[in-house]
């Protein structure tokens, strides 16, 4: 990924009969990219995506009209009507479908791979296409951790401070301060947070 | 993402000693991609990946040969021999590997982060790349849900209609009408569609 | 995605109100593109992301100081001190977290989509942004299989020759020649390599 390095890709567009303006543009990308990868990696210590080069997380997120301090990476799917407080960080590979209204609060992570619904279109794909896609609003509160992998189905509400661990399926509604996990998730137990902001952890015994 | 806006991108190019060129280059990109962002939230209310801005979803499945409806998002990874047939979706962060071939059906919903494969490199990896990738064909009929993050392994024989809850593992055969769920995945019911397209699950007592 | 096929982008431009210079920009761009799908088509029956299309896996990994022949797909987000050996693959959609360290070994299949942490947000999000990141070192050995969509939690210590299933959360150490799966993951069996490299597994009865 240096200025020069990248030789592969235009010994391939030279083996592919790429003629001398596919040579330059490629080039310059080239050029331009091993340059960003040399900075990035010294200022942040990260290497991202093509794509997370140029959009920066913050403006993007600033684009959708969420709130301040709140980023979104460049792979993330966003879809109709998605409302997003402050300082949620929303990773890489997430769907945020607000075909049907999402709603998501402050100072959330939404891990990496999470999708998040407000339509489905099971019916549709049963149905050879004679069904319509369904629709219902989701929400998600202030606080909430949302773990890697996780799919929230369209209609969930999750309250604040909830804790949702990684690969679940969200299929029910999470009161405030619910700790749940599984596919389909099961209430597993609950979180409480003192004045401090110190987090404790509740488990049922028989979970 | 406006025309001038990404100024964040700029600074860090200054500061990391671009030159010249990489800041006009990088401008130029910043600027279509600031218009690209504008323009497909107007019209389609949806704000995609920086790949997803140039290459259009019907327009690589008809590269890549499927049927006539079909569409497939940017970051879809597609290796080998990989048929599908018409009007099927097929989301962003897939992976359908054809390695040793597969074929998929018309009207289906390949929900974002599904995988299906046909190769293997379990044994690969584990004797030190001593043993070879394995490979057997993998099929899915026609209108099937496959859910959110859902695994394929390769061979599997998927029928028509059949409806694959999220976070699933499919290392099984599904007969046509099968709804199956879980990591590995169960039977749990039938689905019932009738002549005008209306669809019915009937779900299993015990699971 | 031919040369002068995607007309489709072209004429969002024109709609949008897009000016000469934006059209010449995307022209050039899906000029070159179209040509890149052609050439990696024929060459690697394989069509990749717009990114992949630019940053050759090889390279990549080269440019992050990984070992000899292992590559990583351009939408793999690489953070912090990550370590790796050699003739590992690393998917897409995959993160390779090194806050607090990350160390993989050498002739590993890190699958699509797989997320490995060496940091953990949980208590930040659930404290409103009042407690820290939370740390720990994560390891994996050589010649270990980590199936798609799995996640592997800070402070994780996998040995080498170990099998991990697909969609499964691995929140427990796990000895060499251990296969397990599931979320949260479980022990269920042993792999062998004898010394030709041929592999077996024996799976735990009760499992």
């Amino acid at each position: 990924m240096g200025r020069n390095e990248n030789s592969k890709l235009l010994q391939e567009i030279k083996d592919g009969g790429g003629g001398f303006l596919d040579l330059l543009i490629a080039k310059i990308v080239l050029r331009l990219i091993g340059f960003l990868f040399r900075v990035k990696k010294k200022k942040y210590n990260r290497v991202v995506s093509f794509g997370d080069l140029f959009i920066d997380r913050g403006e993007k997120a600033k684009f959708l009209g969420f709130g301040e301090g709140t980023t979104i990476y460049d792979s993330s799917l966003v879809v109709g009507d998605v409302k997003v407080g402050n300082n949620t960080w929303i990773g890489p590979f997430t769907v945020l479908d607000g075909s049907g209204r999402l709603e998501i609060g402050s100072n959330c992570s939404i891990a990496s791979g999470v999708q998040i619904y407000s339509h489905e279109s099971v019916f549709w794909a049963l149905s050879g296409g004679k069904m319509e896609y369904t629709m219902a609003e989701t929400t998600i509160g202030d606080c909430c951790y949302i773990g890697p992998n996780t799919v929230v189905k369209m209609g969930v509400k999750i309250g604040n401070h909830c804790l949702v661990g990684a690969n679940s399926l969200v299929n029910i509604d999470l009161e405030d301060y619910t700790i749940a996990s599984g596919s389909p998730c099961k209430i597993i137990g609950k979180v409480r947070v003192d004045g401090t902001g110190e987090v404790e952890f509740f488990i049922d015994k028989d979970s």
